[in-house]
């Protein structure tokens, strides 16, 4: 397992800046009252392709040397990193082949196509997904960009929390949601080399709460097809995303389902930010855990902002 | 009738800057694409109190005498001048009254309560609601602040499109909607005093097109109660903003009640976004306008971003 170091963030910035945006950093004095913390919002949903995963994408699909690329990328995933991938790849102009389950949504499978991407459908469990996926590679000689546990995506996704210490200085903690880990593993490897002091706190949802159980249980715990409003977040720990949250990370927040769905239409209602469920986890947890977070320089990474405009989670009861 | 000078958009400037937000400017690629213009969107749906009009509100509050301000401002409307007032009022700690009809949205009327304003409810028509505001004045010698014909709201609102000169160099063309004029004639007083080559562009509902009906017939036109999803693009042109409107717009564009939710949601999905049907009206007329604004830099204004997130026009049909 090669663990990246901050030299690999280093090229990844370099690597990634020409196709990715520096997203910005809003402020909200309404959240700032409510939470009695002083945060900062950092606006991935503004990413190219909607979402933090293209910066991880982009730098293991830029790494590629000639050859390699040649053969194209591939992946299995019906969420952002399926569309970060694809949009990296169509960058590059090298082939990028998608296991998605045929269940997957039409629009997120349109968006994959619209980037240039190939879509393999395969059924919806993990045995045909491997099967799937083990064929594709066979036939193609893709190189495999998995959606977390992977050196190059980490340190793509590290260099979101970097901007975010230059956007907004003096910062006491950083908070993101947790899912694979791949945000907060990224998050782990730049702040404990630049900034050591700045606590870090990883949220999640209690309905997938395998992070929080792993982080208390000293290992990891992974769960089968836990249910919950912030789809991003349904995948387990792996040894790479477990070495640096395991290390690093302060502690772990679990925010219920109307927790979320909550700070979601607040943010909406308040910041005229469209987000997705996923995105609204650390906001929820940082309500519900003010003595935390209060008095504190807060940085709060919005995830993205992928979101069905025809299905949102307040209309559904 | 005082016609306000760009002197007094420089003093607007200096007076309001403690109280709003110098909003970002965001570019898309998708819509650059779609539209074969450069397009940057002036953001005033992330203003303080959600919308433009706090430009406008807080330059009137802010340069009454401590001896007028002391009796308070006042005004009638339900929409986002009622939110501003009560905002920039709060602000400076004086007394506000907005007559609104008693059907306004619960929402609204809790947003002003929330900025500090009392509300006094008349029915939903315009004697009640002239007879009311008499009313109010009469007993409080409050200062009238006009939602849009106002030359202290219009040096206001000009300080808008002074900032997005500044963040968007070497515009050719600017666009806003249109309701009463307020916005367009502030960018009017601003572009013929700073930059008198840029042309200006503003959109209006096809189903509340007063304003393109007079700019056609070279004298004001004002409908009684037109209908559309576009809320705050209702009311007729005054003197004061038929003035610049008259003077200095290239030309008025109008979109169909579709056309425009279709701009909204877009926006929403690929921006992310929040933004209210009033402010997709520009895009929506860039989009069905291709050849007006192709190869051409175009600031757009999006002027507000208070929606009731409950009830999206999409979701209506």
């Amino acid at each position: 397992m090669y663990i990246p170091t901050f030299d690999d963030v280093k090229a990844a910035r370099e690597r990634i800046e020409p196709h990715i945006h520096r997203t910005p950093v809003l402020t909200s004095s309404y959240f700032n009252g409510l939470t009695g913390a002083e945060l900062f919002f950092k606006c991935e949903n503004f990413q190219k392709a909607g979402a933090f995963k293209v910066r991880g994408a982009s730098n293991a699909v830029f790494g590629l040397s000639d050859e390699m690329a040649e053969k194209g990328v591939a992946t299995h995933s019906s969420g952002n990193h399926a569309l970060s991938l694809s949009y990296a790849a169509g960058r590059r102009g090298i082939p990028v082949t998608v296991v998605m389950p045929r269940t997957a949504p039409d629009a997120k499978k349109a968006a994959v196509r619209g980037y240039g991407g190939t879509i393999v459908e395969c059924e919806p469990s993990t045995s045909s997904r491997e099967a799937t996926f083990a064929e594709v590679v066979a036939e193609t000689g893709a190189e495999f960009v998995h959606p977390y546990n992977d050196p190059r995506v980490i340190a793509g996704q590290a260099t979101c929390s970097w901007e975010l210490t230059e956007q907004a200085e003096g910062l006491d903690a950083v908070i993101a949601p947790i899912g694979g880990g791949g945000m907060v593993s990224g998050t782990c490897l730049t702040l404990s080399n630049i900034a050591p002091d700045v606590e870090i706190y990883a949220a999640e949802p209690k309905n997938a709460d395998d992070a929080y159980r792993s982080f208390k249980a000293g290992h990891i715990i992974a769960d089968d097809a836990p249910q919950t409003v912030a789809d991003g977040l349904k995948v387990p720990l792996k040894d790479l995303t477990w070495h640096f949250v395991s290390s690093h990370v302060t502690d772990i927040l679990t925010a219920t389902e109307d927790e979320i769905v909550d700070a979601m239409k607040l943010t909406w209602e308040r910041m005229k930010i469209v987000m997705e469920p996923s995105s609204a986890v650390p906001l929820a947890t940082i309500l519900k855990n003010r003595a935390v977070f209060e008095g504190k320089r807060v940085g709060v990474i919005i995830t993205g902002g992928n979101v069905d405009l025809e299905k949102l989670p307040w209309m559904q009861n």
